[in-house]
């Protein structure tokens, strides 16, 4: 049985065939988020803090921190910061020591830059998801090594050197290619977590049994856990949450194990739970009656966060339950 | 490819693995609708004329049409209407005479008294699905024959003389006797709509992955499409909604095809349009988008059923664009 292990100082969390789904929270990325960017400029990071929180006590197990971050003004000054070299490494050690002395849950360090990837795996405590090698010749070369010599798991994501293929069956091959280049290195299968790519069904009608095919595949003959990024299915398309709370019980269904999204959407959030329910992932339906009482504050006009973080401190998930004990 | 084809008069749907997900209008029903059943012994049809209207626009492809009423008046002062067989037949012709004159979809006859049944099967104009047959003895001999001689589709459920068995492999089991059965009466699987029974998932933590295995299994192995009494699943349960709406797309991914369920609902409903599109059976995505303007008009405070019905008199499902028309 697939177990990929994480870990905080504190806290485990295992993905796996017989656990519930596990929520990678994403909002921790500069990507896009031109505020956020300017307040890491600034070093300022009470956004991310508040992001961190927030995502937790919404349920995320485990928290994406992406260092991507543009310095325009730095970058004015200094050519240096034109270099996400330059600018990442410090910058991801920074987000994970501040975000770990105030959450407990497993963080998953999230770069493009190798050097921002090993400073983050300096920097954390416990055993961090990698995100992420992909089958690109030079990036297996780069990411596998701090794999095996952090002996961390590692999101692997099926693209290659050429690109992104829409044929599921090449971005099948590129996965196995992943895992067995990672096996070379010593790496076990159970420590690579494929993420299968997910391509909006807006513009590609086949997007979503794609990935379901993908999916089970992936657990049938390669025996790895999966993960995606889980709102890219709906980009482009009206009523974007109608469609993610749809497709996220559906991936669940066909064997998807973790998620990299917004946990701050109570919508998606309660797909999810249900699908924990129903794949008897939810002894006695303990988390879905604890969450329902969180969808009654937020009926009676509370924000998701907040009726998330009253239920947590009232004694629910993440709190002295036993929420926070070694698992 | 197993196809199930129902018709009205002038309207053909078809449940089949390459089809959307067929709804069928739960509504009329005076089981446990007291209100409805004093209404019907009254002659009074207008909840049920009512009822027709708006499950249709809602988006009910077929109408289920029961007519299990107790009329408590009647038996004081006549002995006769205490049984069934008595009550059912006329009042099941009289219901599917009346809906009939105001709707387009194929109906569903539905009743536990093979007299009922065959006064329907008369009534009906088209080929209306059959509702239902089990493993036991006495009903596979009553009822199989109306099948035949009618040359119309029949719900099969899954339960014997033994009861409903928690065992799925025993579900099974008895779907595969009676679709064996039906052969011996020159009835073919693909006018067999497999019930493979839904357990409360509050009472039965494996209740959805029996549900999902077993649809698998009727697909692959007996090559039969399957329907299910829906919000079962949820029975007992806070925020039965967010359940239903996880297992609609968790069995439709599993390859259910239709099911008995209260389409004037926009959770439910949403849930299973996303998953239609997310299965590849909504081209280019046309009725996502179509009933993302109900879900706005919801939003804007009108009624689901109001908005269903404005959107489709705008030109909208069930409207002048095709929807009418033969497919």
């Amino acid at each position: 049985m697939t177990r990929t292990v994480l870990e905080s100082k504190t806290k485990t969390v295992v993905i796996g065939f017989d656990e519930p789904f596990c929520v990678i929270g994403e909002r921790i990325n500069p990507t896009g988020r031109k505020k956020l960017a300017a307040e890491l400029e600034a070093g300022n990071f009470d956004t991310v803090l508040k992001d961190a929180l927030e995502q937790v006590a919404c349920g995320a197990n485990v928290l994406d921190v992406n260092s991507g971050a543009v310095f325009t003004n730095k970058m004015a000054e200094d050519p240096r910061y034109a270099d996400n070299n330059f600018v990442e490494p410090p910058l991801m050690r920074e987000l994970i020591l501040r975000i770990q002395a105030i959450t407990d849950v497993p963080l998953c360090i999230d770069s493009s830059v190798p050097g921002a990837l090993e400073e983050g795996l300096k920097a954390c405590e416990g055993r961090p998801l990698l995100n992420s090698v992909t089958g690109e010749e030079e990036r297996l070369e780069r990411v596998l090594p701090l794999v095996k010599k952090y002996n961390v798991p590692v999101v692997a994501i099926s693209n290659d050197d050429t690109g992104i293929s829409e044929d599921p069956d090449v971005r099948f091959a590129v996965a196995k290619k992943i895992v067995e280049r990672a096996a070379d290195f010593g790496i076990p299968a159970h420590d690579i977590v494929v993420d299968p790519l997910v391509m909006p069904v807006g513009a590609m009608g086949s997007a979503g049994q794609q990935v379901f095919t993908l999916v089970r595949r992936l657990r049938d003959e390669l025996g790895v856990n999966t993960t995606c990024g889980a709102s890219n299915i709906s980009f482009g398309l009206p009523h974007r949450h109608g469609i993610n709370a749809a497709f996220l019980p559906m991936a669940i269904g066909a064997g998807m194990t973790s998620a990299i999204m917004n946990p701050v959407r109570s919508v998606e959030m309660e797909a999810i739970r249900a699908a924990n329910f129903l794949m008897n992932h939810d002894a006695n339906g303990g988390e879905w009656i604890r969450f329902s009482k969180v969808l009654e504050a937020v009926e009676g006009g509370m924000s998701f966060a907040e009726a998330s973080a009253a239920q947590a401190s009232a004694g629910g998930r993440g709190g002295r339950r036993g929420g926070r004990s070694r698992a």
